[in-house]
């Protein structure tokens, strides 16, 4: 396999052996992460880090793993920047960006678009964020946070709040968790914003369990890990509806309290906004800046599988 | 003391000793500032160059101290990359962002926004910039040039011409020099565009000697050092004020002969506009430029401090 | 001669002697630009990369060029970010840059502003591409791809298409070409789009041929070299002409294949748009992502020229 093969694109192309594999390599560069250890790994090393759409977060995630393991990252931020502006087809741009960096992070509004750019690169290409599409990425971070946090990912109990229908974070996360042992899934969202039956119809298909569950409390109280993420009051055609909906699924130190489970793990993946209250910040589930964190040692695995190194 | 709190916030921070320890250790960093001699020291580390509002030198400034000391720079500038634009706090930001670099710098727009950052970080903030708060590494470079300059900040006499009362510069700067012995102020500027009472009734607590000049020729008869800063048009409420008035705090050429001090130090935070002329540019006291590249020396310095390493 | 005075500006600083020297250094950059041997020729060294108008090809080129050579590099995109937003002249930016970085390129939408930064700065400009002006790199670059096709710039017939009167890219690379031996060459554009009289008069007085070719499959059966690039529909003042007109100058494999030239060298300074048609990418002279990557070893060998060093 060339290493221009070597692109990520989709959960997909995940199984439990690569996983496992990925994790263990994740394990081995935390404290490279965290500036604890240093890595000479892809001394000389480019990265162009292409965002054509705003993400802090994830491009500083990338540019961080990527300078960690001794690289340097080059970044654009931003359609207007870019000679797509004057009409350059994305095959076109990465394929003469191939010939300045050694691999691509790619984040851009089109879903298909890290595939294209795939096909027409001839240095890796890791997809960041498809628009509708996928972002394996974020899905790998909250896989590993699970196994971090609890140990293990078999056996595990977790409950998707929130907008299901529309988050793509939630359909990516679903569908890597088919890749272990008696995970159940517990499904809490308003019925207008209920996961879709083509993620149900894969969980069916891979054998996992999953239930709706109608109350957040009930949820918390069944769950080993609470999955939290944003409604938008845009996504309803009534507003108050929003408003009223909305309030059902805000996760915070009371709602935890009156489920009994100040112990319970809480992922989000950022950023939050009423959604995840900050006075649950303090309790020792509270996982979602180390599961934020956890974005740099994975990243730096995925490196590490493309350039097979060692960080 | 732990390394996240070592953040840089306030001139306040810093007493006499502080200021010479800093000053000794940019002294040991001209060298590598100018790229005459390497270092190593920060090897490894990543610095987030966080700037919510334009501000290039600033930015470029922290960026060169810290790659010359051999780290490396990871930048976002402009409010409209961040996922605040979607609702995040700054306190999120910040906290997720301590998983991607090992020191933050931070310009940002509002009052107190750098010690609320500070607070929420696990990694130290210094602070470049908070709206109308405080820009402490401008008050030490300036503070610094003049040392180097004049070979001593003691028994200086200098004048702030300008804007004093919304230059944010010029108050920090006067702070920071009740550190020294025998300093003497001299304030000019528009009545409109005073010394706020609040940095007079500070620079009287702590015993520094200041007179308040009418006339710019004197002023400049009188000091060491010039200090000029913008006045804004905008400030005033007649225009036609603004324009007679803002006349008679330029410094030019012919206004320092006709003081007879072509010898005289002079210093501006620049941008300069109308305010400094350019046919002052080959007078030897004109410092500015030389002003403008001791902000790498001095925030090497500060690096070297808050990560305890030599240059 | 000092190191500030090493700028590149124009590509009439260049004779045949120097072109010679920085395509030899260029071969040798060659395996460090595609990563295969690294370099710490420019280890500690910055490279201020400020594009004051959008240009990611060139940004990351430039940058990448730095780079694998083992320097670091500062970027400023946009007009926005910059001080000269507040008023601050070019001239006082470069100078104040000038103390945060090794080196400078610069792109700006002036007529002449890379020469004026020179004139302030106290470390090498490297001109980017100033407006209507010169882009000495892209030139170079060009000229070197012909060498590394062909084997040889002497004696090469080379034709020019599309829009000479505009086209920044043709003016340079015509009057570059002037330094070899019996080079021929072949304008082929809409009269409207002609070739300026004063690159034209400056053929004439060098001793290079040319001729104007009014049949685009008549160019291409007499060239080794076709250098297509783009006419925009704008330049004319009634669109039905564009439209007509412009569709006479497209290279696509019909038109290559009917002029019996499918071994034809092709470049384009890229981005490309309707002027080269994607079917042309199979052949073997479709050259310009080859040119585009060229790009990386050309600049290298300019900043190994600067800095007085080897890969």
């Amino acid at each position: 396999m060339s290493i221009a093969d070597k692109s990520v694109i989709s959960v997909e192309q995940f199984d439990r052996d690569a996983l496992e594999r990925i994790f263990a390599c994740a394990d081995e560069c935390v404290p490279v992460a965290r500036g604890e250890k240093s890595s000479g790994a892809l001394a000389g090393k480019i990265l162009a880090n292409l965002f054509f759409e705003p993400s802090t977060r994830t491009r500083l995630s990338f540019g961080a793993a990527f300078r960690r393991l001794g690289g340097s990252v080059e970044t654009t931020v931003g359609m207007q920047f870019s000679s797509m502006v004057k009409g350059e087809t994305l095959e076109d741009t990465v394929r003469v960006i191939s010939g300045y960096a050694d691999a691509i992070v790619l984040r851009h509004p089109e879903l298909g678009s890290a595939a294209r750019a795939a096909a027409a690169a001839t240095v890796p290409v890791v997809n960041g964020g498809d628009g509708p599409g996928e972002h394996p990425t974020q899905a790998l971070l909250d896989v590993y946070t699970i196994r971090r946090e609890l140990g293990r990912v078999d056996e595990v109990c977790i409950a998707l709040v929130g907008d299901l229908r529309y988050g793509r974070t939630v359909h990516s996360l679903a569908r890597l968790l088919t890749c272990f042992r008696d995970v159940r899934i517990l499904l809490v969202s308003p019925p207008a914003l209920a996961m879709p039956e083509k993620v149900i119809a894969y969980l069916d298909q891979r054998g996992v369990a999953w239930e709706k569950v109608g109350s957040l409390v009930e949820a918390t109280r069944m769950a080993d890990v609470l999955y939290v993420t944003r409604i938008q009051a845009e996504r309803f055609d009534d507003p108050s509806d929003a408003t009223r909906l909305m309030g059902t699924y805000i996760v915070d130190r009371a709602m935890i309290e009156s489920a009994e489970r100040s112990d319970i793990t809480i992922l989000h993946p950022l950023p939050r906004y009423g959604d995840l209250a900050p006075d649950v910040d303090s309790l020792p589930g509270a996982a979602y800046f180390r599961q934020a964190h956890n974005g740099v040692p994975i990243r730096m695995a995925l490196f590490c599988d493309i350039f097979d190194c060692e960080p």
